[in-house]
């Protein structure tokens, strides 16, 4: 029988730790203080990192080694997706012809699928948070941790929430971050990237490296959360600057000019509001190379790129080009500004500010590269 | 007439600053202590600076009017270059289509074009330098300063030269550095951009901004000149190695993931073997900008990805794709991998290593991600 102070959630404290060459040697293979993993979403992200944390589980003996995996439940050809997903072992909807781990088991009940959870992974549209997070009050381990894989910012002319900060306050709970150059489908696949961790308790950040890194996906672990959060969250505005640079077709030069001063004006967002921001954190997965991808493909940098070759409006290029969904860029744009407006600091901010006021106030495209 | 301490090259003391305002009132408006600037070199990086500098020279009472450019000559049409240049103010060998200032007066005698000259502005291929420099040899003012537009690295397994240290060592001057993302035919369009200029002598930062800052070509000066040059010498390493991701489609994860770690391994090399170099340095257009221009197009990554895609070799390749021409890359892979291997140091730079090996051992291009 183990110390119950080994118990807790399997928190291993430095204490605990001097014990543990002594345990292993009397203990029998099944060891006590196991994590108990949940996967809050089961989108293209969640799918593809489910892969991972489910692969992962079976290799490190201080895992349970069934995951959880929450399901916003729909229905696919007559049949739950959470029931298809147990079944095949796929998420045919979201990440159709990936194989994911059998030891996955999705559930469709939010509350039932953390009971008993030590580590909560959030994988949730961000504007999905707020109610999830409601609804997991009081139904969490106090004790249990989390790690929010969630890129964007909640800001207004009130203040910044970092979607880590609105996960650790309403639940209780330590909340760690992960973000990276990391596209779902590329993860899936198994092709080579990288991924930064930001945790501020070491024991947290080796059990999560433990958790999420592979071969194909490495993992580097620091302890700047607000700096490797604040990067997934800016780098929309810069990829619409991007998209406006491809749409006016004024090369590489200019490109490579404004996503450099889009992560110069990130760094300085990110020291001048959050305390322990590191230089460093901007050379990491999270900050320089989720940048690149970012203006190199994706969404924001294809629809600002669309807004100056058709003259059509974010709007309407959203219904056109998205179905309706709404752009992560224009609205980080949109909330950063009015923060800033409301300190009399858009001066400071330049690029973002004109991206602003390209998406919001008609101004012409051309004006992106005028007296930055 | 002004004292002698303010005739030399124009160098502006400290104690001649605080003469300045006296003077001026008193001086009249010709001034006497002038910058007279030669730019060695006139292709096609060297013509597009040259109208740069051509038009500010205009702009700034501490400059000469006129601005030589020297000319490596040649015949074009049964013409010298250099008398179409000064007729036409066009160089329609290696920019055709771009208006020249007429100040700049080209000159095929490399001595004639140096004489007098206090700024000597090196633009040439790096393969020329060493004997361009031997031939000035007593050539030059003693107190004339140089700067050096030059990209690449003279490595070996005997150690490293940068070409700032070969101008500075064989001419006994001052060298600075210009760095950044600057395709030439975009800067000579005048599409916005950045550079980096890298200066141990504040006076001389100074008197470089005037000379190069344009309203689309903005310069930052930093006290850093070996973490500019090395930027620019290694990053068409880095590059060859995003073209084989590009080769092996493998994504923008993983292509963001090499840029990544070769500026990693960049920075550690010239934080190393160079002292004084600084993280921010690599923060500017010299560093990360230079290098998402350089793996977005360029030569390098392009030949790489054919080199994956046809499983040619890089020679064959460079005389298919270059007219023979060598690549900058496959040759800076050489020449670091030469000078880390004669100090054991290649494991601490793997991607390096990997690029040298595919390139020069046969090794298989999907190598390149294994074990990163």
């Amino acid at each position: 029988m183990l110390p119950l102070i080994l118990r807790h959630n399997g928190l291993i404290t430095s204490k605990s730790r001097q014990l543990l060459p002594l345990i292993r040697t009397f203990s029998c293979s099944k060891t006590q203080f196991e994590e108990r993993v949940c996967i809050i979403g089961s989108g293209n992200w969640g799918s593809a990192i489910s892969k991972i944390i489910g692969n992962n589980v079976k290799k490190h003996e201080e895992f349970n080694k069934e995951v959880k995996l929450w399901v916003h439940e729909e229905i696919i050809n007559g049949e739950k997706l959470s029931q298809v997903i147990n079944k095949r072992h796929e998420n045919v909807k979201y990440l159709p012809n990936i194989q994911l781990p059998s030891n996955l088991i999705a559930c469709a009940d939010l509350q039932e699928s953390v009971r008993d959870a030590t580590v909560l992974a959030f994988v949730v549209p961000h504007q999905f948070l707020k109610g999830i997070c409601a609804d997991l009050v009081n139904q969490v381990n106090p004790k249990a941790k989390a790690i929010s894989l969630i890129k964007g910012i909640d800001a207004s002319s009130k203040g910044i929430r970092l979607f880590s900060e609105e996960i650790s306050e309403t639940l209780g709970i330590e909340t760690s971050v992960l973000s990276g150059a990391n596209i779902a489908q590329e993860v899936a696949s198994e092709h080579f990237c990288e991924t930064t961790i930001g945790s501020r308790i070491k024991e947290h950040g080796d059990m999560y490296r433990k958790l999420f890194d592979t071969e194909y996906f490495r993992v580097t672990v620091v302890d700047d959360v607000a700096g490797v959060e604040i990067c997934g969250a800016l780098k929309n505005i810069v990829a619409i600057g991007a998209g406006i640079v491809d749409g006016l077709k004024l090369g590489e030069n200019t490109k490579a000019a404004i996503m450099r001063i889009g992560l110069m004006e990130t760094i300085k967002f990110a020291t001048t509001f959050y305390s322990g921001v590191k230089m460093e954190t901007f050379f990491e997965s999270c900050g320089v190379a989720d940048l690149i991808t970012t203006c190199a493909g994706g969404r924001n940098r294809r629809v600002a790129e669309a807004h100056v070759t058709t003259g059509k409006s974010f709007t309407v290029l959203e219904n056109e080009m998205l179905n309706g969904q709404k752009l992560q860029g224009t609205l980080a744009a949109k909330e950063v500004y009015e923060f800033l407006a409301a300190r009399q600091m858009t001066a400071e901010y330049p690029l973002f500010t004109k991206v602003y006021d390209i998406v919001y106030r008609n101004k012409s495209p051309s004006t992106l590269v005028e007296n930055l």
